[in-house]
């Protein structure tokens, strides 16, 4: 992607962005060594409470699910009551019309996405996206893969491709843009409970203003 | 510890142990550098989660805790309610007569011990122990440290003064020792929380079951 | 290149590809130090059955066979038997015109290719296939290099030179593009075989369903 | 162990050794981290057919066979026809009678012992045999773990216990005793086969034997 | 950016930069874990003190100053006496016309920049400069980031949009130009400083020189 | 070291301790290659202050000083003004008697050393001084060596003779003892100085308690 | 560089290139870190045979060659006597009328360069060369740097540039272009020396031969 | 080894020591994967050369050296000629009477032993000759090995049983002695050729020397 390129420089936005959260799936989960299981878990979730609080239209897909892939990550799914995970026996998400349209009918041309494993399940329809005309966000931190290989060699095809490689860290920093919006709590509960050392120093801070406030008010006026 | 010390061959139990969770202070954990905060997070209330389920005598301590050190994990602090967190100004919780106190009272000879961090709050503690005749488990990878040299120093340290050293997966085996009794239950679901491939393996293997039931239920007798 | 260039939108499928395993032999092997000998093998021999599989056109090639290099890994090339592996004593498979050839006879304009070393075997022919108008997926983790610098130096140049760069797990997703096609099934064989982690996962299932179907059998109608 | 302890300078040999695999289960092998799933499964298939070279006693046992941690490898199991395996719900091997039955119907003093997971499978059943007055010899690089911390823990605790900490290849070489003995081809095909290099390096100078003789039928006498 | 782009090619100098240094707080500190503090810290003041020795226009800037984030570093702001050190509550600095407007004031077009964390702090002012049409030098070494896989992303998202990525130590030779300046003393002091092992030779050679001097005053004439 | 030796267990105090910096000179530094020349002289440096603050005998010695070994490192030499710094050309410094007097004659038991490089100048005084019935605490992250292979053998090689291998975190901790003495400010300020991260936290809480005072100023009393 | 620029396609021979070793002087070798001294000094003499065996063009050039930068490497000086070693005070030799005059006098429009270090001698006069109309290969493997993160910043920006990033392999790779040329012979043993698995593959085979030879001498005829 | 045992406090002497370079073939090194063929190249040479320094007497030993194995590295048996190298068929070199025939007649008490590989040919006489009553120096950065997880076993296990685990840079330290001998100029000629930081600080001075010699010449007296 040419530095000339508008796109390039454009903000998400809570109003122009989506969020798609590809095949995370159980038993894909079992096979990625590029972050731990813990790690992956947490920045997945991550990512979904930050969409809920920006209130993102949310996408789940699933592949194949009744083989080993496994069923949806069961506390990612149980964040979207009532929302339709569509499976798909095609291995590109972005090759299923009925994603397609879901997609569509989001009237999003930024999208954030995020896949169990990258160098399938992410780079097929981030390539196939940008060719159908999105801004692409690939967030690889809350994405895993089988190899590291085969990681990076997904991250530069992307990158070649004018895919934006990111993280949800950024993500969330992009869409909040101003820490004196009223989103502003929220947004920092999301990253003091995924981002630990955030919400610790919070807890430090909140820990000695409670001790003045007490001796405070031990004070005569 | 020489081989011939029968101690190096007994058995943890939930009738013998005792679990000490020394200064997990919000304000220590923001200088940890051998584990990340995500994992260190997990894997502490990994073991207080164990804790309660084999219902070990469990002490919580702090040190300096109205400084920087902070206040106790809100989330481990607040799975032990109406337990007093004993604060003290002694680097050694063990040179705390309030706290050896605490430990004796618990009638158990085996500590299992984690702290951050693990070259001051768990190594003297540590030390300390295995002097007064105790036999301590020095959980490593619940504990957090400022550099990895002076993490691998401790270990190496505790382990020439005969402290068992393990991670809290083996700790969990040893309490189990039988995957027939009904506690095993239980354990799996913390094994499946907060090692989430152990989890993941069971939903997948779960989501086939119920595929499969429902496919009999709907065969013709 | 350019993400208005259409070809990098363009999926690879068992009709548009071939495979050119060059310089795939011995003594080559025994300097390579990217990768353990142990995963090159299993990842050379995963694409030899890939190609097999769907039938793609195969060419296996070698450089100055009679000395220290060596003669071709013979595991892999008695996976084609009858088929003349070509020799050469020039370093540029692509120099050699029965070898450009040979590739022009399969008609095929997608290259995948994979070789020993990846510094000189693989980014020679790749960057002289690409002047020469063809595509060309370079599969990292089923080539080797000498030394890290060397193949991350080749990577970047391969990359700049429009080469997509790419792992053998994605070649396969990409070939199968449909898991309800019935090839699913031999290409999950393959996957079985050198992804162990996906082969020990359907083990785990079916083990799970055969004792299910052994207890139904029991149970009265 | 006191370097005066003449069990530490003993010889293994064909003849006092008995080969343990413990717990090698498709299950387990899924949340293994510590090596991949392609090298510990050479790894361990080495270490099988390094048995059947020298016709050890072997071994093989299972855990809570039918939930999660699933059949034991079939690639090993039928290496071994008319084997039966033993399965136990507890979760250390020694602890079951019928277990340490057949270690002692061996009659073998030498245990060479490996397992999935080290710091429980392997650990446990470890320390239990030194105590039992085995001489253990134990396989790291053929067993694995689901993190680095507990594997070392594991390693570090069964070192100061007495335990060999042990690697396939130095078990290989220690039975093996002598080049000149019949056996050394059979051993030489097993190195040949799992540590490729070795294997490669055969070829290479078979190859250029090869064409020396071709060459010399070709001379007149 | 192309090489056919001028800009690629000019050179860095004391009349056409400017320092950026953003967001370098106490609290965002805490989080970083892509460079130890230690290091960090070092790299900073090395920078600020460059710019010192260059008279650089130097621009200090906060955001959400009185939360977590905390105060600016105090040995960087205290090298900057009498300079206001603008606060924003907006995430990206570039976003504040008053920062920008301070930006413009230097008519500088080269900028410099640092920031804690890279992927937000660096990364949306570094790319809001190129789009307004400024040349932008991230130096990496001198700002850190909460994970190394956000540092990465958002390295390569930088330099796909035309930033230069650098070191500290690369703008100072680029600044320098030559050594015959008589700048050139200032500049090795800072590199003395904070490039130790630059320093420790010079001590190093000025002590060989020193005996060398003494010696010779003993010499008779 | 048996368990069974007190000396294991006895506390280092201000009054029992004594603090070795040996060959800490520029040119040795030059070669150092296990620890970065910013955090090497960071972490002597805070080792020179702690034995200031605590009032420990100090005792610096130099090898071979006129030739590269160079000059003792200026920064720390100039914190203890006054001081000879003793030259000598044998390697090991316990074998000079004047090192050894001086050492005996600080009267203290208990040595912390630290030395460049590890696996020569830490190594050999530390077996002799054991030997000669010290109890030696080798600070390895104060110390540097040429190589991790030479290090590592060299801790390894101490930690079986009985040295105390340790960290200067540890070090500190076990010499403060208690956080309500006196002291314990100096040693905050050490402490906060050369690692950074408790420093940052300290004037994070610092700031927010500076607002919080400054608001209470201006309430109506 | 676009992969539609006909020089990123054209071979390097010995016809149309040089060889530009830039400041590879002793005291800069003792400040790198990102390649062992050993390598480096490995490497730099490969290239250097190289250029010999090829009869390159070669130019040696200093910086500041009188103060701690030191003299040039003498084991590399060594092998060009009678050539002049240009020392200059500007930073980037490609400033020194001089060293560009050399330049233009060989001839040559591709030139192989490497420096010490990566970041400042190898980056400048690389990112000049482009804009002058040269097409560069920067041999980073030759090369060496103060710290990873400038190394691979340089890396990433002389890419961006349109350098080509390669190792000494490659290089000897593509000059030798065909291995039954007589050129073969020295440039094998340029191989066998400085890349020493391939020497010794060649020592092992050259044994084998000789004892193959010897029996058959024994033979009757 | 107990610290109480005084062998363990002994100096390594000219006169105390043999060096025993065990199995240093070339096919031997081909396997090698734990240190750069470069790095044990110049490691094993340097071990050599310090042998020839020191007139220390010096064992050559093969196995197997008519097969795969290989012949004796070609740049170390040069440095010993007229020296047979006894080749036998036995793995272990110790269980070979000509070896331990040759090492009683040396004389020497402490063996210093480098061999390829760590895990066999170096553990297994190790091991043999301490329970003969020999004090072994195990270099192990002069050593290869197969694979990581082998060469630390066989560390831990070498340790277990009182083997001295070192470098050659330690031993040279400890042979050395004083660096008033006269012997300390060619020991500087060693370390300057194969640690080059080392000799390139030489080199730097004695420039600087040469310059100051020159200048000083120059002078009017």
């Amino acid at each position: 992607m040419s530095p000339t390129n508008p796109v390039f420089f454009e903000r998400l936005t809570p109003e122009n962005a989506a969020l798609l959260l590809i095949d995370m799936q159980t038993g894909l989960m079992l096979g990625v060594t590029t972050i731990s299981p813990v790690e992956l878990k947490n920045n997945v979730l991550a990512l979904a409470h930050l969409s809920l609080t920006y209130q993102l239209p949310t996408l789940l897909t699933t592949s194949a699910v009744q083989g080993p892939n496994g069923p949806y990550l069961p506390e990612v799914a149980e964040l979207f009551p009532g929302q339709e995970i569509q499976n798909r026996m095609l291995v590109n998400a972005w090759d299923d019309p009925k994603f397609v349209a879901a997609v569509e009918k989001t009237g999003r041309k930024k999208l954030i996405m995020a896949a169990i494993t990258t160098d399938v399940c992410l780079l097929f329809p981030a390539l196939a996206a940008v060719q159908a005309g999105y801004d692409v966000y690939a967030v690889v931190d809350a994405s895993g893969c089988f190899s590291t290989a085969a990681e990076s060699s997904a991250i530069t095809r992307m990158a070649q491709a004018g895919v934006k490689i990111t993280g949800w860290g950024t993500v969330t920093a992009e869409l909040l843009h101003d820490w004196s919006q009223p989103i502003s709590q929220k947004t920092g509960a999301v990253l003091g409970q995924y981002m630990p050392a955030t919400g610790y120093l919070v807890n430090n801070m909140a820990a000695q203003q409670a001790t003045a406030n007490q001796q405070a008010a031990l004070q005569p006026a």
